[in-house]
């Protein structure tokens, strides 16, 4: 990186063109991933005409749609009939509808066709992410026949590592891994390799429950097929681990109250960063100002004892801090397929008795520390109020993201943020409430 | 699962044998993650033999290991002798040391011998969750005598996918993918299929780096090399996505302050659960105190302008939420080696950029709200506060995980809610030394 950045600043051209030369195919698309679009573009021109398309399929979307922005119109149908249908769906996804449109229309028959078919199934289900292109196995044919199948037709085939075997009706049988077919005698029927359970999904599963589904299984790939049960592709593992890793970040990011970005850091340009945040602390701003409306209404208690203040940012901290917990250890339990609807009420329960002991443990604790420094009637508001807020923060932190899934909505919306915010004001009405009687306060 | 649960009422042991013949293999290793141990031991032991292993090796490690627990020594040497070496070493390593040193001991010699080399590499290491077992091919035979060797000597193998290929005094060249060498030329020299560019890992690399590394490149395994450079094992990619999934369960839950559980939601007890929590709340609670201390300094100045009081939860909640946006934006950006620590100074650089700009935006509209309401003079002192506190929340939520990183703690520990809470403390210094100048207390 200092290197290419020293060779741009002297235009050494040459030097550049050594460097795409020398240096590992990996390491240059990560290079091309932080430096200016500009520069991007004229390195990655200087690419040694075999090294182009290994490049470009290393790199994020984004990443690529700015690359061929800077390219002339044939280099750009060049690159574009060379990638693989199921990353050239996901690339043509990115961009503009009517720029998509145009270099679809460019591509050969054969490719728009397996592109459209991918484009055809709705926004983040596995249809969008399979591979139209598999080699498709009959349950009649010895190994050695379907050996010769894949040799004659798996080439420029995606993957040929699953083979998906139907019957002589084409109803889908099961799918057998390339593993198996050389390992097994040339002369045994395939249908000896077939299994008794068959894993599939529809082509409008969402992609990451069909990703999930595939981790869990341990297989390779899963079979995709349509409303009428005809095979259309295949998920493969490597798709389905990328979709894993592109929720995962989603749901970090909202839990740390960001939206995902949709680009590697460095392309993201301040404004991008600003905007994918400030979304999200107007909301929280906005469900803050109930803390400053319950303060005002306890005005008159905070005056006439003072003492009560020091104490507001601990107890709202920790109810926060109890409802995150919540929050996250049960979306990630969803997201993981741990927890389902059906479990709400065994989940309430055992966050609400988590909340309670945790409650009492901190309670005590802020109580014995608390007494001998600032008297115990404060200490006595400050436990029960801390034990209250703590099995309410678990009871919302646990409801709130099951609802959320149960209606619709990424449970990682209603995440720990949104949850510590909702607690705050809450806490507050209770530890006034408790202030008041037990200060005799009217 | 309400269907075993009935059964189990009514002791009807014919009835969960029928269950666990009717029912898939995936959905047997759901319910066994989600019922107590007792009715797991019942269950496992009614599966008919030929489905033993297969819902075993789909199980959580602390689920096998509390059904070990509960089998006869004879039945659980079969299990552990079929099971792949790195799984079993993942096993072993979970269970206390002495019992994992009984079990190896009843190990064939040649399954010991496999699981010994996986246990002598440091924990977290790629050695420990590598294959050791695969079919090396030399660089000068041709791809008939590939394939003969790979169906010769792959039966039992964990992956046949991934083949290494040494030249002839044994030194790593590449490894060529199983469809290259099935879909090449029979007549062909190997040499033909190697690339230009080979990726390696050495064995104590750490296995999340590793697995990082193999899904960048997108290849099926990556070799892995001992210090003198022999090759090792192959890491597949299977497992390396096991350990990505698992380092982003950790990753998650830290953000929301728990440990990782390391057992399904339901698998874990209520001490489990609390004592896994406790530990940061503990910490959080600690770091809070500050607050206390801090109000404390301030009481006189609060104590004539009580309406300061209000916007204390305002105020720490934005200063809080922008520094866990920064902290991790910044966390996953490092996980997914967008960022490394020598571009510190421009990642501070634009997150104070960011914090600014962030702090500007919610400032002004603080301003434009509380005036009218509240007075000019706690409005102009919010605006202030909460510019500053947005510049100082975004700079300690990224140079305290980067920092962290450098020094070798895992940053997540670093995350979200220890950033909020140090924010806390400062942002309420700042708060009551603009509102004493601006207001005129001494």
């Amino acid at each position: 990186m200092p290197i290419l950045n020293e060779l741009f600043q002297k235009k050494d051209l040459k030097g550049i063109r050594q460097w795409v030369t020398d240096t590992g195919t990996l390491q240059i698309a990560e290079t091309l991933e932080r430096i200016e679009p500009e520069q991007r573009a004229v390195t990655f021109r200087l690419l040694p005409k075999s090294r182009v398309l290994d490049v470009f399929e290393m790199l994020d979307p984004t990443i690529q749609q700015s690359i061929l922005q800077s390219l002339r119109d044939s280099k750009v149908r060049e690159i574009l009939e060379q990638m693989e249908p199921d990353d050239r769906a996901r690339l043509l996804d990115e961009m503009p509808h009517s720029i998509a449109k145009m270099l679809l229309e460019g591509l050969s028959v054969k490719e728009r066709k397996l592109t459209s078919i991918l484009l055809g199934y709705p926004d983040g289900s596995v249809g969008r992410i399979m591979s139209p292109e598999f080699v498709e196995l009959k349950i009649n044919m010895t190994s050695k026949e379907a050996m010769n199948k894949v040799q004659r037709s798996g080439r420029g085939v995606e993957s040929i590592y699953s083979l998906p075997v139907t019957d002589l009706n084409g109803a889908l049988v099961d799918v057998i891994d390339l593993g198996e077919l050389v390992l097994a005698n040339p002369e045994d029927s395939i249908s000896t390799l077939v299994s008794q359970e068959t894993y599939f999904v529809s082509a409008d599963t969402k992609e990451e429950d069909a990703s999930r589904l595939l981790l869990e299984t341990g297989f390779m790939a899963l079979p995709v097929v349509d409303s009428d049960k005809r095979l259309v592709g295949i998920l493969t593992f490597d798709d389905a681990m990328e979709v894993l890793q592109e929720s995962d970040t989603a749901d970090i990011l909202r839990s740390g109250a960001s939206e995902p970005l949709g680009t590697p850091y460095f392309s993201a340009s301040l404004f991008d960063l600003t905007k994918t945040r400030a979304i999200w602390l107007l909301a929280l701003a906005l469900a803050a100002t109930l803390t400053v409306n319950v303060l005002g209404m306890f005005q008159s208690t905070l005056q006439s004892a003072i003492r009560l203040s020091l104490f507001i940012p601990l107890l709202i901290g920790i109810g926060g801090n109890i409802g995150s917990q919540s929050a996250t250890i049960i979306i990630r339990a969803m997201a993981l397929g741990e927890i389902r609807f059906a479990d709400v009420f065994t989940v309430l329960l055992k966050e609400f008795r988590v909340g309670l002991l945790l409650g009492i443990v901190l309670g005590t604790l802020a109580f014995l520390f608390i007494g001998p420094l600032f008297g115990w009637d404060i200490s006595t508001i400050v436990f029960l109020s801390m034990i209250s807020t703590a099995c309410l923060a678990a009871f919302a932190g646990s409801i709130l993201p099951m609802t959320a899934k149960k209606i619709g909505i990424d449970p990682a919306v209603v995440s720990a943020p949104i949850i510590s915010t909702l607690v705050d004001a809450s806490g507050l009405i209770i530890y006034f409430m408790i202030a008041k009687a037990i200060l005799g306060i009217h």
